[in-house]
């Protein structure tokens, strides 16, 4: 498949002018332009502006709300819960995020259960902003239910990603971003259009049997939760992202389980809808609100250091730490631009019609 | 093997008479010997009474002080830092849980971190804690490393476990309790013991080969990270690990990554030791500080019934909610007794001499 490129700004200022077309104010437009293409950059293509048109098809749906009343409902010294009034995940994240920080500046950490929200984009993007104020940044988002927990063959939890970002001195930060499943959906979409297998352990079929068809999850199958099955700890999967549903949704009145509202517009709305939206959990840790940060960054260097040096595999450079992947991605494609598929690509097109924005290519 | 059967209570006396004789104060042996029994009671069968010599061991190597002054060193009004003072990690953590609870009741939220300590028993026991006060309750702890990060062959990690204990209502509480690894090093002794192979994607030998060799970590082998390998999410173990690792001892200014001091006291304190002891971490969420406890309960039911009642693999009952086989254990162990293997009962036997305390069987 032949790829195009296309420079970050281009596609970003694209983005704008589409959700200014869809209403959002402009600042909440570039605040979302700015966590999708994220995605872009940091290599996770699934969740970049190949869902662009998903996220309109949701607005035209009346699933998104353009101009949303985002409030806070409750809160104390540490917590919060936000309403997003059904407003794009992608605008609501950031605005609550902002508020986690704003309370662990003032009594050590800040605790923002989101409920009436929607898609957010990569976890990673919402809680890396605490790295710049010095804190620990934890992000957590419910989503559509694909995954079947261990011994079932009912999808009753989504990929339920964990984000934590922790800064660091001379090193970069410490940046974890991973769906609690063995595969995201993401990587068994890259084998559909491969037309590629799956390996073992990522799903099953409609009976709970093990399968390697890449295409299964429209058969009635389901994905896995990390660790496969349960001589390999897929109930260790499934408890974590039971966690994320908890934390997302339980705590802030969302909908959980697999009554959360799916992505894809043409899939109908759950029946039994038993709280608002989908869930989102987020959170910042001052790292001086535990010790001086200057010591713990020169002790978050020294740990980097220990892993990077560690002993490797035979036919391997080195050891990674969670983040680094990602980083040399986003460097290389701000420099080099982002290449997209040709699906992708027309599909854009075909939105920017659509929306009456001018094309880029 | 033959089992032998003791009644919690007689255990639970033995233990206590151990402690003080090893020098704690009545109220920390007490303490001490909940903590460490519950791990018996709820199946952990690795964590239990089988270790109570190898604490002994580390107080006679002078690596646990019987007599700590575990104190706040740091603290703000949703956080705290504690020192454990080379305590034994059965006393020092519900001190820290304690606190956890106490910031939560004032802020909503409290977090604390805990350098000096040692082993802590199992996670679920501190995190439970905040059960009753209608808390979700969160527990983590660095530990020995034996665990190899993906791509490596060095040891870097200990099997780090995360627990999350989150209150319902008529249903019995979420409690997940898991190490980051395919399998606790506990179950890797249990076939040693067995003279049984592990299931692929738990260890690697000291080349990073894959193995089924359940010996393999005194060849130099190690455990692997949740995931067991690449294509099946190892990185995300890895990364959980590391997440616990930083929270633990990064944050506290306790010993991390493979210079965690060892839990048998005869393998040598490593050359370096970058902190204090070993480290945990734990949090305390009061649910109202999102939104009425008795609402999120009644979710946490329908949640827990929803698992309960989805469709299973075939030739499976139900489907499992984290916490299930723990707590239906501990109703028959409670009822039943605990049972020894022969080798823990010699052991205690021999402690019971050492000691000075009367002898149980």
């Amino acid at each position: 498949m032949q790829t195009q490129t296309f420079q970050y700004d281009t596609l970003y200022n694209f983005t704008v002018d589409i959700f200014n077309r869809m209403g959002s104010s402009t600042e909440e437009s570039e605040s979302a332009a700015k966590v999708l293409l994220a995605a872009d950059l940091r290599g996770v293509d699934s969740h970049g502006v190949a869902r662009l048109s998903g996220y309109i098809r949701l607005w035209e749906a009346d699933r998104v709300n353009a101009v949303p009343q985002i409030k806070v409902v409750h809160e104390t010294p540490s917590t919060a819960v936000v309403d997003g009034d059904r407003g794009l995940g992608l605008v609501v994240a950031p605005f609550a995020m902002k508020i986690a920080i704003e309370k662990a500046r003032n009594v050590g950490t800040g605790w923002v259960s989101v409920q009436n929200s929607n898609h957010y984009g990569i976890a990673a993007v919402h809680a890396m902003m605490a790295l710049e104020q010095d804190m620990i940044g934890i992000s957590m988002t419910n989503a559509s239910p694909l995954v079947a927990p261990t011994f079932s063959t009912a999808k009753m939890l989504g990929t339920n990603p964990i984000c934590v970002a922790a800064p660091a001195g001379e090193q970069p930060p410490f940046v974890m971003d991973l769906a609690t499943t063995t595969a995201a959906n993401g990587k068994l979409e890259i084998l559909q259009r491969k037309n590629q297998e799956a390996p073992e352990g990522w799903v099953q079929d409609a009976d709970g049997n093990p399968t390697r068809d890449a295409n299964i999850l429209k058969k009635g199958g389901a994905l896995l939760p990390l660790g496969g099955d349960r001589d390999h700890g897929s109930h260790k999967g499934y408890a974590l992202g039971a966690m994320v549903d908890i934390f997302s949704a339980l705590l802030s009145g969302a909908n959980y389980a697999p009554w959360v509202p799916p992505f894809p517009a043409y899939v109908p709305m759950p029946a039994k809808q038993p709280g608002k939206g989908i869930g989102h959990f987020f959170g910042a840790m001052r790292v001086d609100a535990f010790r001086p940060a200057a010591e713990f960054k020169r002790d978050m260097d020294d740990w980097i250091n220990g892993f990077r040096t560690a002993a490797t595999l035979p036919g391997y450079d080195k050891v990674l730490v969670p983040g680094d992947p990602e980083r040399e991605m986003e460097q290389e494609r701000r420099e080099n631009g982002i290449p997209l598929l040709p699906a992708v690509v027309e599909d854009l097109h075909q939105l920017a019609g659509k929306m009456g924005v001018d094309w880029i290519a």
